[in-house]
């Protein structure tokens, strides 16, 4: 007998009719003789309706109340699936974040798991029954309530793969599995059979949405083997774990792509030991996500440094970058909103030099002009214009040859 | 300065803007220098919303995860009430029923309260920050959510101002005060400047509806006062206290009515000493909810015993007796749908004889028949036909002179 946990999406559970279907995607895992220990996220779009709420009696955040607002729509989920389950036949027992053990930093809003007591669970499985628990959230060690940031659902389930020695993790979302671009833009998109950590890492950071960087993180640490797959079609999804045999040796395993990107670059830096460390942290102080970041040296003392950011976050950068300028000590700022992020991904490229130089050739001969580089032992990412954004990806899809893998299912 | 206890029912919280006048209330209260312990039940409609999902999820009744799902509600609820006090520059901080401390018997959907471990509210009330307190849900010993059935928030407000020594406890709801009777349906019902416990608990339990039964109960046994109050209009609610002087030395208060009543009938029950204990007993094991009681004895051997319940118990009720038929050894059941109870309270009545015929008669000349009746030191109980109910209710407002009560307000 198998301990499996299984992790469902709002999408799968977003009216009644769809936690019956999830009780029976439980059912058949439970009727395999398998003990199963289920992580749900709020229903649909409950946590946005939430929020909407909290906004309209406050402009300012609580952190605190937010996440004591937020986390009982997992609450909801995890009774209604409980009733589900004995509609079904089958017992069920429901714990919240709390309940069930999991003890997180104490942060509000994005909060880490550091300990699950799994006492609690551990008896209600001894004793048959399937055991639902709140993903997303979790409780201080002086029983605040705290919640694990968007798409938190996925690292309680990592998680409690870890502290339960669980055989397998099942992410059940509302696609079929990881493919190697998305399906939605590029019709030739295929379905993986399986796929690394770090490639699925990769692909997450770069928007793939499947699955939250946090929890592949976390799997990867405590090698979980994780299958994503759909809650609605019966086919096998896409394994992720740490080693994949590669198939038909394909060097790149996907295209992801990201629109709204601007960039930002800082001219005239002195050219210190200190230049990059003080420009990112005071950046990171400030909550700005960086993603791409590109120095070139133009003289021995000053220097250029371009990075990409969200074109949401423009103006709070713009914001922090002038008000620093006498700790930075720079001479001008430049931006460009209107941009994109175009990225291959694939563990081959380590041992296949003169990947990326077909990178820049099959762009070159689709006329798309590259604005940024950044590479990695397992990704490149080019920065393209937003309008160019699809063409590029078609062409890479085609060129690495991604639509032609022949796909178990 | 004083700590009011200050409890908001679940129409003063139906939408955010109701939420933002609430916090308004509670501010006023805090200029006065006061300490604010706040007790929400959950917006509006929410717990009928919840129960709904649940019927579409199950049509079994699954009471602990129930209370897993309704208690998501007031959570809700003391989240934004918290956000909207921070919003008018308040410092707040929310508790669930574990986090306040509230231990109940380990019962679901009607639990009682055992003790309230109130070192954290103490603590934020130091800080000066007003507490928010979920009313309605406890926790058990090993840490299962509770609820204290419907109408407990008002349980939760009492208990929290017994254990926190409350100079006050007021409820906010959605009527001025008690009254006479129900100006709803009576144009000419008063609203009372006081009442005394004994008074309020026989109209609570006679479907008033102002106050929770349980709650007031605890307000007589550790005598907190309490003033039922408007949480719209600024004006003085009716006191609930244990001495209340005479208004008119009038001897009826108030009269209580409740529609969907049934009779139920057990004929042929050997009349022994332990009948009575073992039919009743039977009923509250399974929950069954049972109002007045009639004992008629039909000769030395057997007795017939009459009893009300709600109508929508009469199911179970009869699969209950229907099943420890054996046990109970009764020869056969009747009943009767389609009643409704009125009723005359008033503490006077003890000192005056003849209360009793007076009611009967003002039915008799209203040509209402009376088919149950059952009779408190304080109360005076009839069954009469669902058609007749409001009748028997003017007639009776009129003759006991109810409608002339000078009020102060």
């Amino acid at each position: 007998m198998a301990l499996i946990v299984q992790k469902f999406g709002g999408t799968s559970l977003s009216d009644p009719e769809r936690i019956l279907n999830v009780a029976e995607r439980i059912s058949a895992e439970k009727m395999k003789g398998n003990d199963c220990v289920v992580v749900v996220s709020a229903m649909g779009k409950t946590t946005d309706q939430l929020i909407s709420l909290a906004k309209d009696v406050s402009n300012q955040v609580n952190k605190r109340e937010m996440d004591m607002l937020l986390s009982t729509g997992e609450q909801v989920t995890i009774a209604l699936l409980s009733m589900a389950l004995s509609q079904n036949g089958w017992e069920a027992a429901s714990f919240t974040g709390w309940q069930a053990g999991i003890i997180t930093e104490p942060v509000h809003g994005n909060a880490r798991i550091l300990n699950i007591h799994t006492e609690k669970i551990r008896e209600q499985l001894n004793k048959g029954k399937i055991v639902i628990v709140a993903g997303f959230q979790g409780v201080t060690e002086d029983g605040e309530i705290t919640t694990l940031g968007r798409g938190g659902s996925d690292t309680t389930a990592v998680a409690l793969s870890t502290a339960l020695k669980a055989s397998k993790c099942d992410i059940y979302t509302d696609v079929t599995g990881v493919y190697t671009t998305d399906p939605r833009h590029v019709k030739e998109a295929q379905k993986l059979a399986a796929i690394s950590y770090d490639e699925m890492l990769e692909l997450a950071h770069l928007g793939a949405g499947v699955l939250h960087p946090r929890a592949v993180e976390f799997a990867k640490n405590h090698n979980v083997t994780l299958e994503v797959r759909s809650s609605i079609e019966k086919e096998r999804g896409t394994i992720i774990k740490e080693e994949v045999t590669m198939e038909q040796n394909l060097v790149v395993r996907g295209v992801a792509f990201e629109d709204e990107i601007t960039r930002v670059t800082v001219f005239g830096l002195p050219n210190c030991l200190t230049s990059l460390s003080t420009i990112f942290s005071t950046l990171a102080k400030n909550n700005i996500d960086v993603d791409i970041i590109i120095q070139s040296m133009t003289s021995k003392e000053i220097t250029d440094i371009s990075f990409s950011i969200k074109n949401d976050t423009l103006k709070e950068t713009l914001n922090v970058l002038e008000k620093n300028k006498d700790l930075l000590k720079y001479d001008h700022i430049e931006s460009e909103t209107g941009l994109a992020k175009v990225s291959i991904v694939g563990s081959g490229m380590v041992s296949n030099p003169g990947v990326a130089a077909e990178m820049f050739t099959v762009l070159s001969n689709n006329g798309i002009e590259i604005r940024m580089v950044s590479t990695s032992e397992i990704k490149i990412s080019t920065v393209v214009n937003q309008q160019q954004m699809l063409p590029a990806v078609n062409a890479l899809h085609k060129a690495f040859k991604l639509s032609a893998i022949p796909i178990r299912s």
